[in-house]
């Protein structure tokens, strides 16, 4: 049994880790802050959890989270880096939902986010929470970055073509749609269901935050630069991300289907679909599968990779318990093993 | 472990008796049987459960439904009727989740449901399954009529009302409101998204079939004849049924809230909310929970119940599985200790 | 042709009179204002309107809208009180959409508004805007206040009843349903399409401000106080209110059917439906229409009326020009024979 | 005044065409059929039509339709290539909104259409309906192929760049999105609400009946072959499409945005958007217009341009009223006015 804290447990990804933490057989939730909602009972404001969880939102100090064993960041950007060296220096081991140890150049990383990066010295010490690629290190980790909802998609849909060489890495197209959750509990016009909807748009096709994280995710597996084109949407429902990936043959795809197999076999949340499948994000809903088909359409020279998430879970609170599970040697479906609500 | 078949298994009761039962500790399931799909895999047709279900859809025959402890029906009304007695003579206890042990009174169902009764002698012996009415006879019983989805929310919200004789029996109004999904899954014009998207109906108006069952629990409880006037409508999403429900005050409504309280204390399904409070469906989505407020808007003579559940958890499938728990002698949340999907 | 002013234009009231007033025939529209949009093109915050409307946000100034022959205030609760006397003194008519003058008894206005009513004096000269009651007091004029959404809905489904004297007007109970634009086009979290997508719940069942309006224009109708039951609702779409009404006979309600095709026969925007028909709120959706049906279920004691409504146009921006129409001697029906958008 | 019958009333493209047609001041509409309605009142089965058509459905016999001067087929492919040669003799115009006659390779189409042609000398007289590309020869036709909604998004969204040759041929890459009313109003679980609403996926990968349409369109106005990956999805909303187009630049893209704008400065309904707008398909719903938006991301290699249109306006039922207009000589605008509605 471990101590856990949460760090922000006002918004989607908050009450998304209390969701999954609060029936982890090896988890004991230790403190829950919110600046905002102090002194609130959480299941006042999260009547999911009544009987549950008899919590009340606290203000964020080290001094209490330092009695945990593992604290995990739902914060906006920016919170995770004032707090984590503290934190670590007490030995507390520290999950960041958010983007703050993401990007290893940190010059890039303050021209996406639009501040300076308050504690560069980290970053390295950063191990980036995708467990398909980075399991070992993980086991290590001290300071775990938990990938964005979009990378998550996308990387684990390209990897296969990229590790083995198959496609033309200078060209790669990611249309990539998501649910409103994924822009979070904030007052906003944008996301108002009046505005956003019966509706559907992209937006920041000029340069969206989470593509420096793919193109560096990427470049690793591939040993050289990328060229990728990523465009966001939003669809007009709750949950879910659909990743709509391109790219040229360059290389043997030859068994394709089974080179993606070969390359999730052993990987409990990624589902590779049967030939001529085409994955459907309700499927994963509330779960923490990641599922992908691989298709050539007209056998023609481009090829088309479709990977759904759970944008809540597989791309936030989900993976950031996987890593748990990975980081304290737990099983690694500790705790998700829910099944997908459908309908 | 028991052993547990499912007769069919292809609507949206039986996929999610499936999604229950799969993650159940103290059951196996043996058979899940299809007309439509016999020889296709389950998580064909429901990728939801790739990964944990191998099982293939087969003919419901009478002797491998026999090797099973408990046999659920998830099928059209006027099928259970045809099978039940057989699999009782071979000690199999059945627990139908469609309409047809569920009204005492065989001419009463024949009016309502459109057929004669092809095995009224077992209607007597059957038990309804709402437990925070009937435990003990479920406790006992091998044939178990599960409630409707509309007569659950209803039953619980009247009940402590009834029970303590608070208002006039012979004027109650069930304004209701449900997800699609209790329209099931077959293919018909009206349940298009392009017919009950973005839009609002009642239906039914007349009469719909789930009223004399709503009648018969009630006056059990009121012990004499009520009054009911039931107006169903069609929400615009999936999951969830809201009811708001009318009564004249006729009794001592003092403490009302802890009149609701008080008969709830003990059932771990049903949370009534603090005074002022309006349930909300969403916070009961995928689980078994039933959320009940009580309102005596400005003082006045009407009282108002508002009483939200999943159709297909505590209105159908989790239901079903409360009621197998109870009778095999499991804890009653074994397998239902879910928490609901928010957002 | 005459000039028009829109004073709080970027609202979904507003938005909605420039969709209907630019197709006008009789209308040129002299001045939209905004103060938060000051100096931005109307189509740029409303690409809807690209190719239609060159005209460009400005502050509200008494002297601009003074060259009008009419001005609409679509506005916050509390706006136009403060304005509508100097713009009468220059001769210009004012209509309000908002709730400062539709109720008689200010000090009940100050109850449920939370403030002071700043123009008590005009309250008197106000005209409620509701055409099947008040088509003669409406042409003459100078300041209407248009009825709520709610009170729209509730008042064309309750007037037949009362007027008739067919209820017990002690006891009427409104069960109401709306989209989610009913609550405007602010930034709050609990309108976000995450909070309120694919979920249902009751609000302000306590005491809601369109209670006082409904029961003042029933008491009108009714020459007697009467009771009322008002339970809001939010649906999970955009656009459309549906009011489920009871009420207990206590008259002849001998073709009851005929007595509401009688009271509506002249009325182009009150549509009574055939016997046993169930209004859907798709089929009013953009239109100005609002769709009535009356049912006695198993022919008890309790009436049943079904009145629909699309909140954006005969619940406000719709209802508005058929009260200017009037105003002016233009058809009635100018501007507003648009057919409803379905699917 | 023209006198207009519809073959095939039922469908949403029917009642969409309806909806149309019956505030056109130079229309007529004489009659409406349907096999499966026959004898039923057109505002029987669509109650927002209620008050504005008193017709009835009627069966399709060349005898009356021969009294029209135009005859609208909204019926499924594989109907209006058994009738069009005896309207045609009739000297009545045939305007086909199924696909029967868009394709002019009869093979290719009995390929993707699973059927043989059986009017294959008719196909070389249609004329392909996009006026923004065949206004010339639409004056002129008889027979009138209606585009598909994918391919009108798709080309008039890659026109410009193809007729400038701005872009490589050989590898064009469509993500196109779709709401569910483009499956049409049949009775099918795959578009049923508990389906496909909260949900998002693509479908017919491998190949989809608009696709050869496309090409035929693209590679007329590049004057050599196209190469094409399309990916059609289904969108969890009723009304909309939104195409996501990428190609390669191998031309000169200086001042792109201008190009676009010229391409399209006398076009009515295609409204380029300002440099860095995304357009939205709410800001089209219901009107006949498609907007369209071009983007460079990052200055990279790849042109994005999103194209949005309402698929039952300008993708089916619009576009046939724009070219009726055209064939008679009316304003191209007549009857097609509207306002998108919003929100």
């Amino acid at each position: 049994m471990i101590r856990v804290g949460i760090v922000g447990g006002t918004g989607y990804t908050g009450v998304e880790l209390l969701r999954i933490l609060i029936l982890h057989p090896n988890v004991e939730i230790h403190q829950v802050t919110s600046r905002s909602d102090t002194g609130l009972r959480i299941d006042a404001l999260y009547p999911s959890l009544r009987g549950l969880c008899d919590i009340v939102f606290s203000l964020p100090d080290v001094e209490t989270l330092s009695e945990c064993d593992v604290v995990f960041f739902a914060t906006p950007n920016g919170t995770a880096m004032l707090m984590a060296e503290q934190l670590l220096k007490h030995n507390v081991k520290v999950i960041d939902l958010s983007a703050d140890f993401r990007i290893k150049d940190h010059n890039e990383w303050s021209k996406w986010y639009g501040m300076d990066h308050a504690c560069p010295s980290l970053i390295n010490d950063a191990v980036y929470g995708l467990p398909e690629v980075n399991r070992q290190a993980i086991k290590d980790a001290n300071l775990l970055a938990c990938p964005g909802c979009y990378p998550t998609a996308v990387q684990l849909g390209f990897l296969p073509l990229i590790e083995n060489k198959l496609i033309d890495f200078s060209n790669l197209i990611a249309d990539v749609k998501s649910g409103v959750s994924g822009a979070g509990r904030k007052a906003q016009v944008s996301t108002l269901m009046s505005e956003s909807g019966e509706s559907f748009k992209a937006y920041a096709v000029a340069g969206h935050r989470h593509m420096p994280e793919i193109i560096q995710g990427l470049a690793i597996a591939a040993k050289q630069n990328i060229g990728l084109t990523f465009v966001p949407h939003l669809i007009p429902m709750i949950r879910g991300i659909h990743a709509t990936l391109y790219g040229q043959i360059s290389g043997n795809i030859t068994n394709i289907q089974e080179q993606f197999e070969q390359r999730y076999k052993n990987e409990l949340f990624v589902d590779v679909l049967a030939e001529g499948e085409c994955p459907d994000t309700r499927n994963v809903r509330g779960s923490n599968k990641c599922q992908i088909a691989i298709h050539q359409p007209q056998g023609g020279n481009t090829l088309v990779v479709l990977s759904v998430i759970d944008n809540l879970v597989k791309g936030a609170a989900g993976q950031a318990v996987q890593n748990m599970n990975i980081m304290f040697g737990f099983e690694e479906s500790q705790g998700l093993s829910t099944v997908a609500l459908y309908p």
